[in-house]
C-alpha cells in the first residue's frame, strides 16, 4: 500500500496569515499522500463574540446551539476551511475542502443528552472512505473542517481530533496512515519543563512504564490512548508533534 | 453523450428552510446527471448588516472589499453551500459542495479597475471541468458556490449566474448539458403583466423578432444574449423558469 500523512493542526495555526502560511508551505513538502484536518475555535468565539452569541465551553467542548452551529458553519465550513484550500492551491497542492456531509464522507448522530446537553454536537458513526481514496489516487488532497451530518439534513459540530482520527482509521484500508497530530510541543515530553526531553519513539510496553512512573501524565495520557485506538485500528503510526516540524522526522513517534 | 442539467438558483429560495426544502425536492426529481449553482446574496448582506460592514451594489453586482470577502466566504462557501449539501444528502442526493479553488475547478483573476473598484471579485479564466465531470460520472452532485479563486491564494466573489454560465460551456466538452436559470417568472413573458404569456420556444430567429417588436425589452436582453453565448459555446439548451418548474418541461426554452 502507498503511504498516507494525515495532520491534523488546531485552530490557532490556520487563523493566522503568517502561521498560516508557514504551516501550508510546511505541509507540501510532505511526501505521498495527504490530508489536512483543521480546527477553528478561535474564529468561531471571536465571530460569535460580534454577532452578540456567547460561547459556552464544557470539558473544553463546545456547547452547540442552533445559533452556534450557523456560526461554526460559516467558520469552519466557509472561512478557514476556504482559506486552506486556496493558500494550498497558491503553491500546487489539489486541496478540495470537505465537511462530513460532502459526498457523505463522515456521518454523524447528535449525541444524546445525559449529564450536558452539547446540542449540535455530532459522534461519527460512519465514514465513507473509498469514494476520498479515490480521490487521494488522482492527486486530490482533502482538507477535513470539523463538521459532520447526520444524513437528515442537519450538520453537526464535531472535534477536529475525532475528525482526524475516525479518517485515519477509514483511509487505513487504502493506505499506510500516519497520522500526526500537531500541538504546541515538540513531542511527548519526559519533562514538561524541558521541550527538548522529547521521546522519540513510543510503544504500548512504553506508554505503560512511563505512566507506572509519573513521566507520563494528565491530558497526555487520553491523548496517548486514542493514538492506540487508531494503531490497533490499522494506522500504521501515530506521531505527536509541532506544527513547523511536520516535514521532517521530529516529534514522538508512536507505533505498535 | 449522456444528459446533465445544471441548475442555477438565486439566493432568496435557498435562504429560506421551507422554500430550499422544496426546491431540493424539485431538484432531485431531475432525471439524469445534475449540477447546483446558488446565490446567497440576501444572507451575505444580513450578515455583514449583523457585523457592521455596509453593503455597496453597483449595477446589481457586490463592491467585496476584505471583510466582505469574509462574509461571503462564510455564507456562500460555508453557511449556505453545506445547509444545501445536507438537505440534499438527507434525500438520497450525493452533493459535494465546491468552492473554485476546491480541485482548482474554476479559476479567475480580480477584475481590473475601470470605472468602478469592485474589489475581490474575479472574472472567470479557466475552468477545468474533467475532475468535475468523472465524479459526476459516478454519482457524484456537485453544489457550486459563487466563489472562484486566483490560483495565487485568493478567493474571489464572482456572480452565480456567471458561474453557472462558465460551468455548463465547460462540462458542454462532457455532457449534453441543458443550463436552467431560474427567476420569480414562469419563463420569458409576451405580456409582462401577464404570468401564464410564457414563450414556450425560443431560436435565435424568434428572439430577434421579438426584440425589434419591443416584446421582449429591459433586462431579459441581457440575459438572453448570455444564453446564446452559452449555446454557441456547445450547451445543448438553456431554460428559463421558476424554481418550482425545474423539474418540469415548463418554462422558455432556447435552443439554436
Amino acid at each position: 500500500m502507498e503511504k498516507l500523512t494525515l495532520v491534523k493542526v488546531g485552530g490557532k495555526i490556520v487563523e493566522e496569515p503568517q502561521s498560516l502560511k508557514q504551516l501550508l508551505s510546511d505541509f507540501s513538502k510532505i511526501k505521498g499522500y495527504k490530508v489536512l484536518v483543521h480546527g477553528g475555535g478561535r474564529s468561531a468565539t471571536a465571530l460569535a463574540a460580534k454577532l452578540g452569541i456567547e460561547s459556552k465551553m464544557v470539558n473544553g467542548r463546545r456547547i452547540t446551539d442552533e445559533e452556534t452551529l450557523k456560526v461554526v458553519t460559516m467558520v469552519y465550513g466557509g472561512l478557514v476551511n476556504k482559506q486552506i484550500v486556496a493558500g494550498l492551491q497558491a503553491i500546487g497542492v489539489n486541496a478540495l475542502g470537505l465537511t462530513g456531509a460532502d459526498m457523505n464522507y463522515m456521518r454523524s448522530e447528535k449525541r444524546p443528552v445525559k449529564d450536558v446537553d452539547y446540542g449540535f454536537v455530532g459522534d461519527v458513526k460512519e465514514v465513507n472512505a473509498d469514494i476520498l481514496a479515490d480521490l487521494i489516487g488522482k492527486g486530490v488532497v482533502p482538507v477535513l473542517a470539523p463538521l459532520t451530518h447526520d444524513k437528515e439534513g442537519n450538520l453537526l459540530n464535531t472535534n477536529a481530533d475525532t475528525i482526524a482520527g475516525e479518517a485515519a482509521k477509514a483511509l487505513a484500508g487504502h493506505f499506510e496512515v500516519t497520522l500526526m497530530y500537531c500541538f504546541e510541543k515538540k513531542g511527548v515530553l519526559t519533562d514538561e519543563n524541558d521541550d527538548e526531553s522529547v521521546i522519540s519513539n513510543l510503544t504500548p510496553e512504553l506508554f505503560e512504564k512511563y505512566v507506572a512512573e509519573g513521566v507520563i501524565n494528565g491530558g497526555m495520557i487520553p491523548k496517548l490512548e486514542n493514538s492506540f485506538e487508531a494503531l490497533n485500528a490499522g494506522v500504521r503510526a501515530v506521531v505527536i508533534t509541532r506544527a513547523d516540524l511536520i516535514h521532517t522526522d521530529g516529534g514522538t513517534k508512536i507505533e505498535l
